[in-house]
């Protein structure tokens, strides 16, 4: 009657002693266990096995394509994108390959890199293009090997444009995009998932359609494992390409290639490079509303939703690949008409997952990169193993120094006249650092009407658990405990909590009361006193630009402060609060005073010298209430303070 | 003002640091954190650092010194001892060398297993005495070698009685205590913690008082670490002893050996054999009452107790080291008179640790084995590396064979007719059995008048913990539901709690509700209908003797079933329900049937088929409702179980 398991993992201990003796101890032998406990599938997946799973629970899905950009501030602005886009859920971003740009460069703005970016610091499924005609073998698979060294799975194999008008084939080289995806197998095995592109219409320099479907077969016959297709501007386009394949034998996933018309200039120059001819119906509409911007884009996602509609319904499409051409609006509404942008607020974990595969079991970080999640991933990128399970059992080695701490993706994404704006142009003494701290918490606009929004050490509006400590907060700021991080306590809500959840549904969170603060040696002096109050319930760490270390931390073990109980798992305890790795932050958090905020003033101005009093000065303290059921004291040993000093 | 650190971990890091340039991030390099979370600093340290703390703390202790049993049966019981005695926190405890008993062999009754039983089983600190006389070196050195694989690293050096009348000195042999403890140090470097013996009378062999002073100086300075007394009878013996010591340059713990009289005879056999001589105002007391053995043991009890307090009150002495005899009555009462039997109901684990060193780091079992302690650390003793913050972490090896599970530690303390008399001479059906697990539940007396206080699953009477769930237990066994494991949902008890508190104080812990029962076939045919009205609340493992087995565990994913969080730590999560290793529980569950129950009658009889055909046809299901916020809804699942059977 019960002679069945659920779950594939299951199978071998239990289909060995189906055939057993009566009390054999063979089975408990068997040690085919899955050895790593998992949180959040997704993680583990490859690509292909992502796009199988999707359909087969008839889940529809995007995915976004973006070039990379021409300039370092440019790429500011994209990743920015990547971030914002990457929140409506796309099952995949691919990054195109330019070769003009150096593509495989170590620049700022190479494919390359952006992509590493994309995966690595973003956390999304990344497709990096490669184009292979006018290259080495050894070009190739350098660029190849540098893409696996950075963490990225996936490759779009293509043949590019041959540089020359007069192209031949060359013996022995990459003259077609199926020559890199055999390449590909060759030297690296199963390890990408490797997609080819296909041409609804047949490609431009192919004899013919029926001989460019026979292409595309072969490329996917060399080890390709799905296809996206060129754009094209109507679904029976698609369709009659999706239905050709099949009768040839092609089954792997086939992408269509959407382009939500965007402006009139946009779509011509698209149009001549691809080949493509628009239909009349699009010209007639379009021609008469050329130089309206604004119409022609509404046009264009009419249109689109359309087609997309008509592609989803006919049952034979699963994902939708967008040519974004780097903007974000109309791709943005397309998607959401469709009901297909899921802004998800659940999180697999209480901060952001990077999609690095030696990265795939790391589920405990140090709190306090909590804002600057892009450093902590850059700071830790040489790491062999990453914390799992619990943060005390790494033998981590040290963080990466700070001298790169310049690099574009730890920029401000503001410019100098906004920080200033917001920072102010001109301090006059600390309090004036004071108010900038209390109108970023207040959200209300600073003595010169400017909103602050960001500060050194979060580049981001309050989030929004923040926001229910804002009163305390604002109190606290305006007296000079300026805080730049912090957490409420939390006893056991939902999992699913919109503001405050995190992990599978059906299980419990909880936080211990965090703050993190800078303040005046004056202030920690009393603090200390009334620290000893709270001896056994706060723990503390103190600590000055020198690294001079005051903390209560018992043996100097890392205190969980966030944690996570689920349905059939163990605990998952995803943020801590680690006593080394503090030592390390205090260097990032006190450097960011001098670089993002002095900097934007003269040397030796009144100003600069104010920022750079704090920095030499002040102490950085955080302070957690263990007592997470009881309501969180933190508050009341700041107000004790402050009493003490009054 | 701040530049101190609180804790000789962080030293390091401060004190490099204190130099250091305004903003280096030299101190991010520091590596030098404790790596392994620390629970129980206890389980860390060897034996001299505790005696050391505990002297530092004023902290007053005792230890035992026990002898080999003669017979395995006597094994048996003498563990028994060991775990009751261990109740009142001995700071260790000794096990004598037997030269004529074998004693480093594998037997049960072996000096050797006796302490390995004690270190590895009971999780008390041990010390295994050792005498070298009439041995060579190579014996020896076996000897040692097999005592640190087995876990010891406590060493009681002794040079034995000679074998012969006429005894001489061996060139280059072990003629006195001296020559093992330098062996031990030249071959064993500082791996072993050594203690000698003093002779507060001198040694009766010696030439002179001061020349066994002298030779007990040699013995300290040769390497050993602290010292241990032969009995005395009066208090100024033991203090002149110790001054003479300190006043020859002996600086470490000296230790007096307290024995309580208890008999008449066993007093005039310890005489003799320590050469020793009983004070007259002694025997004036003894010698009218020597056939009053109650009489006697009295006034040992009262001597001691005021000897004991004579040398706790000098202020000289910090522990007591106690000659039991191997007996537990006279001792205890000393203690518990002292006022230094502390019985400590706080638990570091809510299971019972070993103290093998390569367990130290354990901090995670499965549940099953929550009654069998012992067969968890037997099944698991060749495993190299131990679960510590996760299970899932832990690539563990195979639970061991179950072929030695006849060996006298996983065997019933009761004899075969005390077993009968609770679990039924006859057994006339499957209610009969119901009702031996009904009566186990409830204390009462079985039909034939006898209270059931074991079962083949549970060694020893149900847990306090398991009290709270009587009545609901006691419902389902009549109905045949036959319990054998089980814990109540907590969320968020203090770690002090009498009942279902551990760890250290301060903490919150939290259970998810169990439920381990063997059931009928018919029986789970109902449940598994009603479990998919819980599915995403509860998960289940349900497996016959054949190894059928199903589940709805996650990816075959560990459960988190205990867990506490505590003030400056990572969270602790101590009991999973494993699904592998339920496998391999399985196994050990229903052999206890045969093994411990079935062989009890006669082959072919009813009594023996029926507990066959339980064994053959019935199911193990284990159970955990995951809402551990929300009343435990597992005696609604077998509610509605039992109701869609009606």
């Amino acid at each position: 009657m019960v002679n069945e398991t659920q779950h594939p993992c299951s199978a071998s201990s239990s289909s060995r002693s189906d055939g057993g003796s009566s009390s054999g101890s063979e089975s408990s032998k068997d040690n085919s266990r899955c050895s790593t406990p998992v949180l959040d599938a997704d993680r583990h997946e490859r690509l292909r096995e992502k796009m199988r799973r999707r359909q087969d629970a008839g889940d529809k899905w995007f995915s976004l394509e973006f070039f990379p950009p021409r300039t370092a501030n440019a790429a500011v602005n994209l990743i920015s994108r990547f971030d914002r886009m990457g929140a409506g859920g796309p099952l995949f971003i691919d990054v195109t390959w330019h070769p003009a740009g150096d593509p495989g460069s170590d620049k700022e703005t190479s494919s390359m890199i952006i992509a590493n970016t994309a995966v690595n610091y973003c956390g999304l499924e990344t497709i990096l293009h490669m184009t292979c005609c006018n290259q080495t073998k050894d070009d190739i698979t350098g660029h190849l090997q540098k893409a696996k060294r950075l963490g990225l799975k996936n490759i779009m194999a293509l043949r590019g444009d041959p540089a020359g008008e007069e192209w031949e084939e060359e013996v022995d080289g990459f003259n077609y995009a199926v020559d890199l995806v055999k390449h590909i197998r060759n030297e690296f095995d199963d390890y990408f998932d490797i997609c080819v592109a296909g041409y609804p219409k047949g490609h431009p320099e192919a004899e013919s359609y029926e001989a460019d479907l026979r292409h595309l077969k072969e490329k996917v016959f060399a080890g390709a494992d799905f296809i996206i297709t060129q754009l094209f501007f109507r679904p029976e386009t698609f369709l009659k390409f999706m239905k050709d394949c099949q009768a040839i034998g092609i089954t792997c996933p086939i992408i269509p290639g959407i382009f939500p018309i965007q402006g009139y200039h946009s779509l011509r120059q698209l149009v001549k490079l691809s080949k493509l001819e628009v239909p009349q119906e699009i010209k007639d509409v379009i021609e008469p509303i050329k130089d309206n911007d604004a119409a022609i884009r509404n046009y264009g996602v009419e249109l689109a939703v359309s087609m997309c509609r008509e592609l989803l319904d006919s049952g034979m499409v699963h994902g939708l690949h967008f040519y974004t051409l780097n903007r974000e609006v109309a791709t943005t509404e397309v998607l959401k008409r469709l009901g297909i942008w899921k802004e998800d607020p659940r999180r697999p974990l209480p901060w952001a997952v990077s999609a690095h595969p030696k990265r795939r079991v790391e589920d405990v970080r140090p709190i306090f990169w909590a804002s600057r999640p892009k450093s902590y991933i850059y700071r830790t990128q040489e790491w062999d193993d990453f914390p799992n399970g619990r943060w005390g059992n790494s033998s981590s080695p040290a963080f990466g120094e700070l001298k790169d701490y310049y690099l574009f993706y730890l920029k401000s994404k503001s410019p100098r006249e906004e920080l200033l704006k917001m920072w102010g142009e001109e301090l006059t003494g600390e309090e004036s650092v004071f108010e900038v701290f209390t109108c970023y918490i207040t959200g209300e606009p600073n003595r010169y009407g400017y909103k602050v929004t960001c500060m050194p050490w979060n580049d981001d509006p309050l989030a929004t658990e923040t926001n229910l400590l804002k009163d305390q907060l604002e109190k606290v700021n305006r007296r000079g405990i300026l805080t730049i991080n912090s957490q409420p306590n939390i006893n056991g809500k939902p999992s699913t909590d919109p503001i405050v959840g995190w992990g599978p549904s059906g299980g419990y969170v909880f936080q211990k009361a965090y703050l993190e603060f800078f303040t005046s040696s004056e202030i920690v002096t009393a603090l200390l006193k009334v620290l000893k109050k709270y001896e056994l319930r706060v723990n503390y760490h103190i600590v000055n630009v020198k690294g001079q270390n005051i903390t209560n931390a018992p043996e100097l073990q890392p205190n969980a402060v966030t944690w996570g109980i689920f349905p059939g798992r163990e605990i998952i305890q995803p943020t801590v609060v680690d006593p080394v790795s503090f030592l390390s932050w205090k260097d990032e958090a006190f450097a960011l005073w001098i670089e993002q905020w002095a900097k934007l003033y003269e040397e030796e101005s009144p100003s600069r010298m104010i920022i750079q009093y704090i920095h030499d000065n002040y102490y950085l303290v955080n302070l957690v209430d263990n007592d997470f059921p009881l309501e969180n004291c933190l508050w009341q040993v700041v107000e004790d303070t402050f009493e003490l000093l009054n």
